[in-house]
C-alpha cells in the first residue's frame, strides 16, 4: 500500500498504474479480494481498534462533540458490520463488462457500447473510518482504483483500515496501488489531488461546503458533488390527509439526520384548515419543533403560541435534525417554484388525489427523485436495487441520484469490422 | 432575444427562466420551431450574408489566415446546408421523456428513470458561424436552453443568427431566451459565464487549447470537452496487409482536418518488413508527409533520404494535417502502452488476424471508441445512428465519444406510490 512517505502525485501515479490492470481483471478475483477484505477486518479487530482507540482519545482530549465522537469510535460490532457491507457488495453484480447497447452500421460494423470502469476515484471525507472500507470496496468491485483522503482526526484508523483493506486484496490477486491513502491533512494536500489531471478521473468528496467550495475553486479534476438535501414534502388540496400525514412524519421524523429526510412541509391553502392543527399536533407529538409562516400560525389553533416564525434562511436551510420549517401555499405551480427556488435537487414529494397535479409537480420539479405519494426517504441507492452507494448526487452530470456500481463507470465504444473504411 | 446591453449574469437568468418551460414543451413545437428556424435562414439570407460580410472584410483588413476566413464565410449554400442540418435534427427522436429503465419496489412503488433536459448549456466556440444554428437547434430539440459566446472576428455573424434562431423559435411557441448570445470578445466574460453556478448546467468549450485552459483555471459550472484526438492505427504481426494499408490510408488521407484522423502509425516488427515499404510509398504517393522512428527507416528501402526524423513531440501531435507519424513495436502491448501514453482517447485502431490482439487491444486502451479492422474515421454521431453530435468527448463523467442529443439531457427518477412511507 501506498504510505504517507510518498508525495499525492506518486501516490496517485502508483494508483494509475494499478488502474490499468484492475480495469481488466475478473470478477472471480475481485469478489475473493473483497471477501478477503471483510475476513481481515474481523481477524485484525484488535489492531484496528487499537489504533481508533488513538483516534478518539486524541479527540476527546480535543474536545470534539459527542455526535462526532461516535462516528468516529469503532467497535467489535462495528467492524463487523463493515464487514458484513463488503461481502455485500462482493455479492452485487459488476458493471465491468457490461453492453450497454450495440448495434450494426450499415456496412457490417458491429459497435457496442461497453461499460469499463472510470480509472482512478479519490475521495475526500470527515471523520467516519467506515467509509474508508465502504469506498474502497465499491471501486475495487467496479474496477478503479481508489485514492483516500480522510480527516485527519481519524488519521491512525483510516491508515490502518486502508492497510488491512489493501493487504487483503493484494493477497487475492489485485495488484499494488489500487487502494491507497494520503492521510495529510493540510489544505495544499488537497489541492495537488484536486490538480492530478489525466491521473486521477474523478474526485468525490463527502463532506461539508467548507470542503466542496475548497474543490470549486482549486479542482481541475471533474468532482462529483455527494449531495446536501433540502427537502419538500408538499400536501396539495384534496388529498387523502392520512397519506399525508404518515409521509409528512415520516419524512421528517424517521432518521432526520439524513440527507432524504423533509424540512420543509408545504400545504395547499384549501387542505390547510383541516390538516394543519392535525398535523402540527402530531409532528409535536413526535418532537418535532417547528418553524411556520403567518398563514399557518393562523390555522394552528391552541398551537399558536408555540410556534417559531419561519425566516427566509429556514426555506433554503437543511436542519439535520428534529426541524420542520411549515408554509401554506395557493396552488400546486406556487408550491414547485419554492421547491424549485429553495430546494437542493434531491428528494421532493407530492400527497395528491390529482393526476393533473401530480404530473404538475413531476415535470416541472427539477430535483434527481420526485415522489408522487410516497415519503421521500426511498431515496437511496440499496432501496433502488442498485446495492451500496458512495453518496447521493443532486448534480445532473453523470449521475443523478444514489451513485452505486454503475456510476463509478463510464463507457467505451468497442467496434468490430472486417476491413471497414469511410467513404 | 437577450442582447449585449445585458450583462451575461442577466443572460444567464433569462435562460433559467426560459429552460424552466421549455423542459416541458411539447415535441411537436419544438420540431415546428426547428423547422421555422430552417425556413428563415433561408428566407432571411441577405440580411445574414450582409453581416457575415462585415465580419469577413474586417478579418481581411485583420489578415486572418485564409483557413479561417473560409470557415467564417456564409453563402447562400451554406445557409441552406445549415438549415437542412436544422430539419434532420427536427427529424431526430426527442430524447425528452424517454424511460431509462423502471422497476417495482417491493412495497408496490413505482419507480422510473427519465430522460430530463439538463436545462442551461453554455457553447463556448471559435470563428465558424453554422455552430451558432447548429448548437441552438441542438439544444432547443433536447429541452435545454442554449447561451452562445462565438468569437469577437464572428461577432456580427452570430449575432444575426442567433437572432434569425430566437425569432423564428419564439413565434412557435418557444419562451423567450431560449436561444441567447454574449458577444463581448474578453476573458472577464469568460469567467463570468463559467462561473454561474446553479445557473448555467454545463459549458461546452469547442476551441483550442487555451480556451479549455482558461476553463479548467476558472470554471465552478460542470464543463464537457470537445476533445481533440491523437488517434493511431496499430498493424499487428499476422495482419491482411491489403486491410492494414486501406485502413492505414483512410484514417489519415480521407479527411485529415478531423479529430478522428490518425496520426501515427504503429506497426509490429513481424509485419514491418513486408508492410512498410509498400505502405510508406502509398502514403507518399497520396501526400502524406512522414516522420519516422529509426526502425521504420532502416525498412523503408529507396524512400529512406526522403523520410523526417520522428521526435518525442511527433508521438504527442495531433495534425490535423497530411502528416503521419510511423514507429515499429515489438508486441500488441507496446503498441497498447504507446497508446496509452500519447493518445488523446479518442479513437484507435488495431488490425488483426489475431482475436487474442483484438481482445487484448480492445481491453487494454482507453479511450472512447476503440476499432478492430476498421477505420477511425467512423467516430461520428451521425454515422453511430446518435443523429447530430455538438462535439466528441474523450472526457470519462457523463458523455464519452459523439455528444448527442441524449448526452445533452440527465435524468431523474419518478416515483408513483400509494402512500409508501419507509419502515
Amino acid at each position: 500500500m501506498a504510505t504517507t512517505a510518498q508525495s499525492v502525485a506518486e501516490v496517485c501515479a502508483g494508483a494509475r498504474r494499478a488502474s490499468r490492470s484492475l480495469a481488466q481483471l475478473d470478477t472471480t478475483t475481485k469478489n475473493a479480494a473483497l471477501n478477503a477484505m471483510a475476513e481481515d477486518l474481523e481477524r485484525r479487530a484488535p489492531e484496528i481498534l487499537q489504533a481508533n482507540a488513538r483516534d478518539t482519545e486524541a479527540g476527546e482530549e480535543a474536545e470534539l462533540h459527542s455526535g462526532l465522537l461516535d462516528r468516529l469510535r469503532l467497535t467489535e460490532e462495528r467492524l463487523a458490520g463493515i464487514a458484513s457491507d463488503v461481502r455485500a457488495i462482493a455479492a452485487l453484480p459488476d458493471p465491468v463488462g457490461q453492453t450497454i447497447e450495440g448495434f450494426r452500421l450499415a456496412n457490417g460494423l458491429d459497435v457496442r457500447r461497453v461499460r469499463v470502469p472510470l480509472g482512478v476515484v479519490a475521495v475526500v471525507y470527515e471523520a467516519r473510518p467506515n467509509v474508508t472500507v465502504d469506498c474502497s470496496a465499491l471501486c475495487l468491485k467496479s474496477g478503479n482504483a481508489i485514492v483516500l483522503r480522510g480527516s485527519s482526526t481519524a488519521a491512525h484508523s483510516n491508515t490502518v483500515l486502508a492497510q488491512v483493506a489493501s493487504e487483503a486484496a493484494v493477497g487475492a490477486g489485485v495488484p499494488e496501488g489500487a487502494i491507497s491513502i494520503v492521510t495529510g491533512g493540510d489544505r495544499d494536500e488537497l489541492r495537488e489531488l484536486a490538480t492530478q489531471d489525466g491521473v486521477v478521473d474523478l474526485i468525490i468528496p463527502r463532506g461539508g461546503e467548507g470542503l466542496k467550495n475548497a474543490l470549486k475553486q482549486h479542482a481541475t479534476v471533474p468532482v462529483m458533488y455527494a449531495a446536501a438535501g433540502n427537502c419538500h414534502v408538499f400536501v396539495d388540496a384534496g388529498a387523502d390527509l392520512d397519506d399525508a400525514l404518515a409521509i409528512a412524519i415520516n419524512a421528517k421524523v424517521q432518521r432526520p439526520s439524513v440527507c432524504n429526510a423533509a424540512e420543509t412541509l408545504l400545504v395547499h391553502a384549501d387542505a390547510a384548515g383541516e390538516f394543519l392543527p392535525r398535523a402540527l399536533r402530531e409532528l409535536r407529538e413526535r418532537g418535532v419543533e417547528l418553524r411556520v409562516d403567518g398563514r399557518t400560525r393562523a390555522m394552528s389553533g391552541e398551537l399558536a403560541d408555540s410556534l417559531a416564525d419561519a425566516t427566509e434562511e429556514d426555506w433554503a436551510t437543511e436542519y439535520h435534525a428534529l426541524i420542520l420549517a411549515v408554509k401554506v401555499v395557493d396552488s400546486a405551480d406556487e408550491a414547485i417554484d419554492h421547491v424549485n427556488q429553495y430546494g437542493s435537487g434531491h428528494s421532493e414529494a407530492i400527497v395528491t388525489g390529482s393526476t393533473e397535479s401530480a404530473r404538475a409537480f413531476t415535470a416541472g420539479v427539477d430535483a434527481a427523485c420526485v415522489y408522487v405519494n410516497a415519503s421521500t426517504r426511498f431515496t437511496d441507492g440499496a432501496v433502488f436495487g442498485m446495492g451500496a452507494e458512495i453518496g447521493n448526487s443532486t448534480q445532473k452530470l453523470h449521475a443523478r441520484g444514489p451513485i452505486g456500481l454503475r456510476e463509478l463507470t463510464t463507457y467505451k465504444f468497442v467496434a468490430e469490422g472486417s476491413g471497414q473504411v469511410r467513404e
